[in-house]
């Protein structure tokens, strides 16, 4: 069968983005379906394909796949290229894409992906300031010279931080000039812009628009 | 060079645990290092190890690996087994570690590992009931009947619910009867008994003793 990758509203979903980046960038033929977010049945269509009741998820013939990281580690053992190839560079990808996955809460919470918003700025919490400027530190850091991406090549570690990039567009966040070099990178992608193009045409409602 | 592992305090520092086991099941050679929790100059000593600022962080001969999950898939590149050979049991595996790895958070929270702390209840927040029911629903969702391990044989998915074993038993929390033979299993595992001895040996502050 050919995989079946559910996503939410390409406008809201950053981790479906980022898991569908990846399968896109790895050439791995598959459909994607789309569960309309922040619905009164969005629980129960959800609980219905995923077991972690989360998008994405990716449906393969022997298991439902329901984590964005997940998905692209299956991916990563199915198409060569998708981490860097040299250990060390590896290794340290994978621990930026962790430090992604499982924080900057307070950036996801101040400053969700919303690729339908004309940039401008928000008021911005100590937390996120402090998160902002330790995002740009760990681009900074491992940033490779040899190539416009994070480490030389397109990487997974790519796809989970192009969410961020929409978000420090939309929010018109000051960035420095690597870190914004970088974003811009991200953002001038051709396989985000297509993401980017069907999120325009979308017409669902903006679940953030009573909170901004 | 043998690969230098960087750990909190053993009784308290959940993620360390989680990168120990994988090293030590995979018999991989290598060195322990304890850098002291909560003391003044914690900050400082970590950033001098780990680029996220964080315990625990690999050190191999080509990078720093800071963080437990990809010093994990960095343990599995060079040690067949530790995550399931079947693609789909390999692919629910890496998405249940995925969840405890970005989750969970009113648990973490809640009911910080504390492996000094002799069993009594605590009061339990609405959202960390929850997601205790969560967890032994993932749990009972995804657990083979092939091995009294999650997914049959010892995975990585174990080394990650340890510590939340541990957790239920120092909270004395109540759980369904194949979540409990679960946690029973993680904590009479010899390599964990040796890290929980260690962990009585320590004589650090307890970070939690205003909190609880």
């Amino acid at each position: 069968m050919t995989p079946i990758l559910y996503i939410g509203n390409r406008r809201f979903s950053s981790w479906s983005l980022r898991a569908w980046l990846v399968l896109t960038k790895a050439g791995i033929a598959f459909d994607d379906r789309l569960v309309p977010l922040n619905n009164t049945d969005t629980r129960k269509a959800l609980s219905a394909i995923s077991p972690g009741g989360t998008v994405p998820a990716l449906h393969i013939e022997s298991a439902v796949i329901w984590d964005s990281l997940s998905i692209s580690e299956w991916a990563a053992e199915h198409v060569p290229g998708l981490w860097p190839s040299h250990e060390g560079k590896r290794a340290r990808a994978r621990a930026a894409v962790s430090m992604m996955h499982a924080g900057f809460l307070a950036i996801r919470e101040n400053c969700p992906m919303d690729l339908g918003r004309a940039p401008s700025p928000i008021e911005l919490s100590d937390a996120t300031r402090t998160e902002i400027a330790a995002m740009q530190a760990l681009w900074h850091d491992v940033k490779s010279v040899d190539g416009p991406w994070l480490f030389g090549d397109w990487s997974i570690a790519d796809a989970f931080f192009t969410p961020v990039a929409a978000r420090f567009q939309a929010y018109d966040i000051p960035l420095h000039a690597g870190a914004q070099a970088y974003c811009d990178t991200l953002l001038a992608d051709e396989d985000y812009l297509l993401w980017h193009h069907a999120a325009q045409a979308e017409t669902f409602p903006n679940p953030y628009e009573n909170t901004l």
